[in-house]
């Protein structure tokens, strides 16, 4: 009962709905009308859609000018205000925007995903509904061995014969753990017994042996303060690379959804820089040409902390 | 510099924003469309106006079934499936609907609507602006005395002489406390002095002394499943009055919003009534004719829970 | 490389930290030290264990007799203010109660935990380090066959034949997939290269194959308003039964943590009983004998709501 | 009916709970049981007071290291391994520390410090209460105007006559309001009419026109996690005064706690500084010789944002 890998779905959902304008008095960004209900793919069976939003640049700064009143001059300028508030972390009117998108993923990256708790999100329930035979098979140029210095990241990739071999391991076994899991069910949808002299488990029991890599999805909701947050953290080269990609196709739908804030959060948050107590104090000294990158210990930095300090600011 | 009540500003903003349409391939509802950007004046000088929103009827029902896959038959009948989903309290579809409300209140009521943690909300900061020269005085027919048997509600009006009597004291106690606030900023909104020969104290202190019926005013952003807890709460009768005419006129425009979900909000929620394992108990024997109301303490009904039970279940 | 039954680790680990005893000027609850440091087993490998909590009964009446001021007569009694918190759900006073539990559980299990949003949690890490080959077997009697009436349950269990079958199965394969496992990562758990001929993946990627039976482990930790809910939720009938019986070893550990709020949490909440507006309207004219509960349509009950009813009070 | 100040209750609770000691098998902090129920004033009649807490600087590594598993060498050294933790924003082990505080402080003080959501709070009721004679009145040293270049901030203090008049205009005021409080309330504690002839309204009316100077208490709780963004902002120089020695205090009950993590937290949290994308690329040309923090504009920086750098770095 295996599965030819030419019959598999496509990522994206044949019925997808048509998308259809309305009229509203809401905020609109242009930007992001452009990506609702459009499905895109993601690694090889997965997908991100937009299938709602709340808010646009000009409605975070609402939020921001109801607060001041009257009582600021100097925040006539959007772009300014707008960046003043994420450089310092006035995150209330961030919250006032709110994406809801619907994804599907494999189950190990969904594991990582939801341990992001301030959003809402539904998922497909393998308790009600037959698991799609769908799993996730990295491309050989990710597969990597382990990093000898990141414990949690990958080295070197592998060759190409080194790479068919793991991928055939993992495909076989992929498509054996879905096989006994039809054998489980002994089922279609429907509920009616495929095999007549077979039994049929329960579908919350026969799915227990299906893969970490199996797909499931989801509607995740989140306010873009906490969006924000998910993205520091799973678009950072430490995130793993199968999670990085969800979060890196989020960053192209923020950026035309709210394209000032972006900038600001890219300046302000992404791409910014936080220095200890300790590398202040080494940076300072620097700068007086009191001090060298490898003075580090003196300043309290660990040998960690001074690999890090000279990486960024050593080679001048 | 006491401020003539009629030279308060009305309680709707002068400078509200325009209504303006555009286009959106987004869910709309269309009943809800109706509220945006329209002040709804509440007490003597709140209002509450819905900003944004996100979802409808149908958006709730489309989260539920990708959750459910093609697992469920007989969830074709909208109606049915969103009231199955409110009676088991499936709550995460109804997350996926969010409100965004501009409300204008009294402090001591604010002070009660941010016990709901789960929401956004930005304030006026009276730290940065001046407060308005306003406050709420109740209206007679709402001034009674303290309840003698609900220990935080109200009892009878007072009659008309009375309720005079405790308004005068009320608005010349807040007319002179909002007197001092002017004297000790002495400035205006631009921070020019007014009196020349007197020192200004800053905003964040000379507030100090505003009564706690003083105005303020905020953006509050939640998602429906909260926005119902607050309801269940707030449009109870032991809420304080003050709050409850709030919680009303939100119910009004949830009516609005989710026709289907508001009908099943108020049959299994809002009327809905939790019995305990005792009352249960108790309830069974009366049917079969084995009790009466009055045996509830062989049941293990406290004095208090019998006379509730008898109000409810007493006088067949 | 697949790994014999009998070789598996036992359930509580090897390494457990000694109970060790000191003084404290914090509140004790006497039943709950008891608990400290205990590991209970649960399903094949799991175990529960409390490491830490906070809070007794009586900070939970500290906390609301704070709130009451002298302003309440009649509190005086312990166990009826506790009660009379709980029946009409004052959540604050509980939620200054707070629960640290280590658990081990099969990842299918901890995918439905997870959705305990407001909780601290931390778990076994699979990039840092290796999965043990563990993994969750059902006992033959609870081998059931997918229920014909409820969409997420189980029906009638499968014979001694059928059931050695499907264990055979799921045992056969997790037992594949751990020696996948094992032979992509061809490393041991300080990095070091097993077969020297072969290649080893990260180890992030090299889990993607395990089953969703693998077990984990995590921390968990929640406060007694969070934790009520979980188990209203969990140990619930309609809960997946490999899951409701960690929430049944839970309640068992809070019966001994906090005897008096327990009782009540069972008397207004496990056992209590929601009634629709629909359903109460019936009820009162069945009590005064001018409806049967056949009529419930004329109520506005749907056919499955009155068959609910029916079985509730249709006996009498 | 006004009260002279020497009359007003001291800050402490006379009924304050006796120290009791018990025995545990839970963590037990050294330096934090000092503190438990020991009650520091706080402004003129606040206080802070350690009712209870979980956790010591061990368990967050212990739960730490049952993520990392087997998998991390180099973690034997406690100190380095929780400065990790800390540096990298691994926030989950910090959450399983938990502090619950009891605290009385002025509303104004009260209402910024709600704001902080993810914490569990029960106040004292006004509702059912009646609220005691006590307001804040700052020192005259604490007086000060406006700050001209900080809207939200205070500049220079008043001359000790100035100061006076204003704290003769605030205590006349709050008096004043107290008096109208008890003359509407007409009753005691127990409900009792006071004057016979006059009347009495709802305690929760009565309340609407006391100053936000008046003193409230509540029970706060929370994880450490959160306590330590509520230190971030609250510690900070742009905090109001008023909740800034509030903040201050927590600072010095956490170090007797935690004294490895509040090192650690001081180190990369309280004193560290972010740097925007821009001021990182002008600090590696100024380090390299090849630009001046006056040079700012070139790379992007706003004219706020350049003086900022410049009292950083600009000095050398």
């Amino acid at each position: 009962m295996s599965v030819p890998e030419s019959d598999l779905p496509p990522p994206v959902p044949a019925d997808m709905p048509e998308r259809e304008t309305a009229s509203t008095f809401r905020p609109v960004a242009e930007g992001m009308e452009a990506h609702i209900n459009v499905y895109h793919p993601v690694l090889d069976h997965g997908f991100i859609a937009v299938k709602d939003y709340m808010g646009d640049d000009l409605s975070i700064l609402q939020m921001a000018r109801m607060s001041y009143g009257k009582g600021t001059k100097g925040t006539g300028d959007d772009r300014a205000l707008l960046r003043y508030l994420m450089r310092h972390q006035h995150t209330s009117p961030f919250e006032g925007c709110v994406i809801k998108l619907h994804v599907k993923l494999p189950i190990f990256v969904m594991r990582q995903w939801v341990r992001h708790r301030t959003a809402s999100l539904n998922e497909y329930s393998a308790r009600y509904s037959i698991m799609p035979d769908e799993f996730y098979l990295p491309e050989p140029a990710h597969l990597a061995v382990q990093s000898s210095d990141n414990k949690q990241g990958r080295g070197a990739t592998l060759s190409a014969e080194q790479a068919r071999a793991v991928l055939d391991l993992l495909r076989d076994d992929a498509r054996h753990s879905f096989a006994t899991y039809h054998r489980l069910l002994n089922a279609d949808e429907d509920g009616n017994r495929l095999d007549p002299e077979g039994v049929g488990i329960a579908r919350e029991l026969a799915r227990i042996g299906l893969p970490l890599s199996a797909y499931t999805q989801m509607y995740w909701q989140t306010n873009l303060h906490n969006l924000m947050h998910f993205l520091r953290l799973r678009a950072d080269p430490h995130a793993q690379w199968e999670i990085r990609v969800y979060a890196e196709k989020i960053l192209e739908i923020m950026e035309a959804w709210l394209p000032t804030t972006f900038e600001a959060f890219r300046d302000y948050q992404l791409e910014a820089v936080r220095l200890s107590r300790m590398e202040m104090a080494l940076l300072k000294d620097m700068l007086a040409g009191r001090a060298k990158p490898e003075d580090g210990e003196r300043y309290g930095l660990s040998k960690r902390e001074m690999r890090e300090f000279a990486a960024r600011f050593g080679e001048m």
